[in-house]
């Protein structure tokens, strides 16, 4: 097995795979067992809990793990970045908003500044701010995102670096679940591929069994962009940020009737977190994206980056003879 | 230059390109030269206009090319497919509705029976129904469409069709401009691809200047899903369906407001068919994909499948030896 691309060689990766730092579900265990396997493990630094976070570095090694941040909310409380780079990560993963204000202390620190963006217009500025690995994510991923498919960003922004930056690595992410979506990616121009819904389905991630079971259930049709469970949830995303998870009665009652909600939320945000604590994939919500229809059993996370690596391969082999 | 594929060789042709219907854009002309670049070119029958249809398909050779239909609307005027079928098309598309009713005629006549869809749900029914190659289409597709993506249906449609009819064939479309999309596409398990704003692009299409001059000046950034031309057009389509085109001035008036448009809709209506008919794209829309944002040029259809075609290859290459 040798996927070798642009990012292996240069973070010193066995595989072109990064795992996704899905706010609560990728924690130490999850990003260890992804970088054992030779891709790059990310902990979900997420809306920003201290404890949380010192609890999940202390399951990873320094050097061979990173973490990935929500831009804006790291920007109200910076010291939470100061925590996580004296644990020495590989990288540094962020999304949602502006990094400039970041990028200095990240590259002092020594770590690989990745920034995911969902627009050409995003991949611009993070090409202005430094950015050494650019992920253009697409709208099948699960969780928050925007509108712009993984099929035409990718390309896009590969153009764009070949343009401007020659040097700048390139990621793929939103709705690679398989061997089939990492060799497409690879096609479009990536260098290697961010796999978060797959990798949510393993044994490692900080998933309950009913939140899986929902998900194993559902095929790719069964997912909704929206943003009821952040205005349940009192969660001050910015509004051009949607975030996808499966149809469930939750989304069912609110969807369409956002202000109605809004006048409720204090109600409704207890009754979310309660449902979320108990793991309730009915009463809050299963955040996987479209690539849900390609997921068939809960694994282990290092079987899962070698299994799509042997399947990207096998895929190639296909057309070797072109 | 060699992409084999099961589609090249079910439907005899030199290279796994079949080019999109598009409503106006696509006629006779466009269709031959897809057809004799050793692509498939189809005749976008649109909304159904006997005349039109007669007048493209005496542009075109018998077995050398194919037609395509909004289902809903060939379905109130079944005769048009009479029409067509008297040219020996070599394939009928269908897409948007229930091509059951229509099954027998197509394959009576002997024409290939391709059935667009944009859920997996629409899938198991185009398999049902006896299609013989089934086309999955993804959100990110220029025109009418529905919300998921490409990147996921594609491999979901090719377990499906693995699990309870493998002699089916099955194509990608959306997002799909150049050979880094038809590689990726082969390798999400395609058997070929459907190609529209790429062709749309080109010197044969039935496109306006300023239409074209818009979309260049364009990024993949400046599309939207929109209902708001179907309005104005008082054109009835399912609302489940979407078109994406270029953000304009005329989406940026209506497009939620549509309440509103509806109410004004016989007087926008004669507005906007003139500036159709004037080739305006502030005041009508240019009906356009994501791919957009991939597209430098206007150059004649033969050129672009051939380039596609040696532009797959050359990523396909890029990784033979894994």
């Amino acid at each position: 097995m040798a996927l070798s691309t642009r990012l292996t060689e240069r973070l010193s990766l066995s595989h072109p795979i990064i795992s996704a730092p899905m706010a609560f579900a990728a924690g130490g265990r999850l990003a260890s067992a992804v970088s054992a396997a030779g891709g790059l493990g990310l902990i979900g630094g997420g809306y920003g809990d201290a404890a949380w976070l010192e609890e999940q570095l202390g399951l990873v090694e320094a050097g061979q793990f990173g973490c990935g941040f929500i831009t804006w909310s790291l920007l109200r409380q910076p010291a939470l970045l100061d925590l996580v780079l004296a644990h020495r990560p590989k990288a540094i993963f962020l999304s949602f908003g502006d990094p400039a204000p970041l990028v200095s202390r990240v590259k002092d620190a020594g770590a690989a500044l990745i920034t995911q963006v969902q627009t050409l217009r995003d991949a611009e500025h993070a090409l202005d701010c430094g950015a050494d690995v650019v992920v253009a994510q697409g709208s099948e991923a699960g969780g928050h995102g925007e509108k712009r498919a993984t099929l035409t960003l990718v390309p896009e922004v590969a153009d764009l670096i070949a343009r401007r930056s020659p040097q700048t690595l390139l990621c793929a992410a939103g709705g690679i679940a398989d061997g089939r979506g990492l060799a497409a990616a690879l096609m479009l121009g990536a260098d290697g591929v961010l796999v978060g819904s797959r990798l949510w389905a393993s044994a490692e991630a900080n998933v309950g069994p009913r939140m899986h079971a929902a998900a194993l259930a559902a095929n790719g049709d069964d997912t909704i962009r929206t943003q009821v469970m952040d205005l349940a949830r009192r969660l001050d995303w910015p509004s051009r940020y949607t975030a996808r998870v499966l149809n469930n009665a939750y989304t069912a009652r609110w969807h369409g009737r956002e202000q109605e909600l809004i006048a409720v939320a204090e109600e409704e945000a207890q009754k979310y977190r309660k449902a979320w604590a108990d793991g309730d994939p009915e009463g809050s919500n299963t955040f996987v994206g479209e690539a849900v229809g390609l997921i068939d059993g809960i694994v282990p996370a290092g079987d899962l980056v070698r299994g799509m690596v042997s399947e990207a391969e096998a895929c190639l082999k296909r057309f070797a003879s072109v």
